[in-house]
């Protein structure tokens, strides 16, 4: 061998090396992380919270290898705000959002304040690839845009849903409906294309699938450490599915039932993909992957409990809890969420203390060594699911819903609620150790209890800032109004000009 | 030979001679229609108005073979108003639209008046296969999309221009650029994917050839007789053209000028697409194209026109004639004019008492037995150009712009028009047979000439309405107002609330 050799073989010898233990401290010190989210999923519409009629072995298989949280709630009992709360990993009353914000791309004064950082802001500067796949529906104009908003990649959509064939997508704007009608859906932007980052994008297969098989690529093709928030809006509606997924699920005779299980056979499916993705790369074992529900199931929140399912609009099961998307009742914020990270938490087991969606950003934080500055309301969760942290996460967890028109506190014992419009519409009280299902209101029983949570609650409200953005159909009829009004305006000084006569 | 064949055999024959016979009525009877529209196009850069420069081989043999326009006018020297005209064949004074329409989605209020029919949908309802390619800029909101305003295809973008490299389409929309400064471009859109229909559509090569390649395929593909609508956005800013084509004009010194020769180029070779689609499906013969330009070329109308062409905004060569784009000077309404017909006119003449951009609609509507109804301003060119003809296809062309601030009116022999803020900014009035290039203002030697011509004006303007649009920036000054002001409010309204207390 010449001597000439050893040098170019060291050389080979030290780069080797070197990889070898960036990629070991790498893989030791920056899991990488999902978050993947699905859309008005019921309480009870997975496999893992109990569900025999809807098959998610995907989801049943993380759930069996990780830690299935029994008490896990999210900021908001719909979609919106609840988005905010979690992206942030603040309470969105911290900046008055809650409402569902309006697809509305020439106002930019209309999206999740730029003020705030989302978990891919804290994530991104400290090194990580960060992605959004799904659902935005925070803000459509220029600086909400997610590559704007701490995400380097984006595949989806701005709006705040999306029809799930690529044959309904159309250019044009449901302003108008065919006939002519106006038409102030939530969902404007439901038929636009997809995006991919600043363009638009291919769209060839159902939806679910499609975002699946992104993510799938995403997590497959990353070479540093990422974060990627899976925004499925699958089950929410439209309900449409593919023909053989809904035959599968034949035996369900509430026909809306039958497609929302289809929907979500397809999402389970499609996280399949990714966890298949992630083993045929190597990156499962240190992948910390959380699966939650935005909010509760829908369900005909004026049928009494004990009657059938409606024929419409009553598709979601929250069983054994009361209430559904948009209540303040456990069935509003009490969802399916579990978490998956082979290589930090042991398999298999549960976690019964109540803890939020807000605990994601700060526990990917913690852990991703993250930007922790400013003030994040959640609390990383890793020690307390390992066991080393035998507290208390949360205090109480926190709601505010229509400027404070309904509202709720929950500590690990109690709970206090004001959810109009249902349930006889008062204020309640419920010993949620005894009765976690809200069977019983207790509040004559326990002034000194109620005064309690009311000043716990009025605390964290005093930080709170009042609601600063329209509802999506107000806002919506605001931005029609001020078109017309401009055509009545330039009508009528058209109506008072003299013609011109020229000499 | 059984004789039970005899039938099948007469059937087919019968099947053969009918389709014959309606193929041949149908070429006999209904001529095929493309109108080519080019934008901002001196009236002295093609070949065959004189351009030695800009090499047009495909226009000029449209040209020698065809019948050339001397005195082609538009309707307005600037884009959206010249192209309501020329899609409505009404002087767009008649329903007030004489500003360049802004992309407002939204906005069911903002585009060509739906009370107005297009020429698509006058030959629609004739049976015709009714298309538009390229550029609409006529309202992108639900009610003004092409595919409802009589034409069953569209290909192209609603705005009104568009970049022409793939490579800087996006889905974002400039209302701010990328340091976050408030952008007022009248050409918001122009970076948006092109539309099919009304979905988003593949662009892929440089625009023009993209539109000219769609082109080509819909006339050979039209399997009845079809009018299309070709509107190029070449050669308009912003100048960008394939870099090859770029070297081709090496020798022109002036920059700017040397790439907008090179979109000439471009758009002269797909007309040459066009036309040879047409040839090899054999329907050349009987399709009556017009091609013209929507305005005259971009020249600094400051620059004395002696001077040498200054560094920037001066690429257009409008001579022998005066001033250009926004002048009511020659330079901006007397364009590159022409119509091929084999089928029906004797090659290589030329035409030379003024006719206008407003005569295309209603010699296709006489031509292809459309529908008349309404008041159309234009006249059938065909019985003048045959010389069956031998009067005056118009007494007068009329304009008026800005709601009168300028203004001309046009007769065979003379022209009194108002151009402020050129050419000494009074009015004048021109012996446009001895001076057709309006080197001199006889308005002091004849006061009966010009009051003639002003009655004429008046006349013809008391049938017109006030202008009813908001000039695009003006326009999205007053939208992006909208939303400031309405964030301010909600603000406002949120500072003005009470925390909310809770007991």
């Amino acid at each position: 061998m010449k001597k000439t050799h050893f040098p170019k073989l060291n050389a080979l010898v030290i780069l080797t090396l070197s990889l070898f233990s960036f990629n070991t401290i790498q893989s030791q010190e920056k899991p990488n992380f999902i978050v993947i989210v699905a859309d008005d999923l019921g309480y009870n519409d997975v496999g893992f919270t109990g569900s025999k009629e809807i098959l998610t072995p995907n989801l049943d298989r993380l759930a069996k290898n990780g830690v299935v949280f029994k008490n896990g709630y999210v900021t908001h009992p719909y979609c919106g705000p609840s988005r905010s709360g979690l992206i942030t990993g603040r309470y969105q009353a911290r900046f008055g959002m809650e409402i569902n914000l309006t697809n509305s791309p020439f106002d930019a004064h209309n999206g999740l304040p730029v003020s705030e950082k989302t978990f891919g802001n804290r994530l991104k500067s400290a090194g990580y690839k960060t992605g959004i796949i799904g659902k935005w529906h925070l803000g459509s104009a220029y600086p909400f845009h997610p590559n704007n908003r701490g995400f380097d990649y984006f595949y989806g959509f701005l709006s705040g849903g999306h029809s799930y064939f690529p044959e309904t997508v159309t250019t044009t704007f449901p302003l108008y409906t065919k006939s002519g009608t106006a038409h102030y859906s939530a969902n404007e932007g439901s038929y636009w294309p997809l995006n991919r980052n600043d363009n638009s994008a291919e769209f060839t297969e159902y939806l679910t699938t499609a975002l699946s098989r992104d993510a799938a690529k995403f997590v497959k093709e990353s070479d540093k450490p990422f974060c990627l928030y899976l925004a499925y809006n699958a089950p929410h509606a439209p309900l449409e599915a593919p023909k053989e997924l809904i035959e599968k699920y034949g035996h369900i005779e509430h026909k809306e039932r039958r497609i929302y299980a289809a929907m979500i056979d397809a999402m389970d499916q499609g996280i399949g993909m990714v966890i298949k993705s992630l083993e045929e790369s190597g990156k499962l074992d240190n992948t910390v992957i959380f699966f939650l529900s935005d909010n509760g199931g829908i369900v005909d929140k004026s049928r009494p409990e004990t009657q059938p399912r409606n024929a419409t609009h009553d598709w979601g099961d929250n069983t054994p809890y009361r209430g559904g998307k948009g209540s303040m009742l456990e069935g509003g914020n009490h969802v399916p969420f579990l978490v998956h990270w082979p290589k930090g938490l042991k398999a298999g087991k549960t976690y019964d203390l109540p803890i939020s969606s807000l605990d994601i950003t700060a526990t990917m934080v913690a852990l991703g060594n993250g930007d922790a500055s400013g003030e994040l309301d959640g609390v990383n969760l890793i020690p307390f699911v390992q066991g080393n942290d035998k507290g208390v996460p949360h205090e109480a967890l926190y709601w505010r819903m229509d400027d404070g028109k309904n509202w709720a506190v929950r500590t690990p014992e109690t709970k206090y609620l004001l959810a109009r419009g249902e349930a006889g519409g008062g204020k309640i009280l419920v010993d949620m150790v005894k009765d976690p299902y809200e069977s019983k209101n207790i509040i004559a029983d326990k002034p000194e209890l109620r005064k309690k949570l009311a000043d716990m609650w009025n605390e964290w409200n005093a930080k709170n800032q009042p609601s600063k953005y329209l509802q999506s159909g107000d806002y919506q009829k605001q931005r029609l109004k001020f078109y017309k009004d401009m055509r009545k305006r330039l009508d009528k000084e058209a109506e008072g000009k003299k013609p011109l006569i020229i000499d």
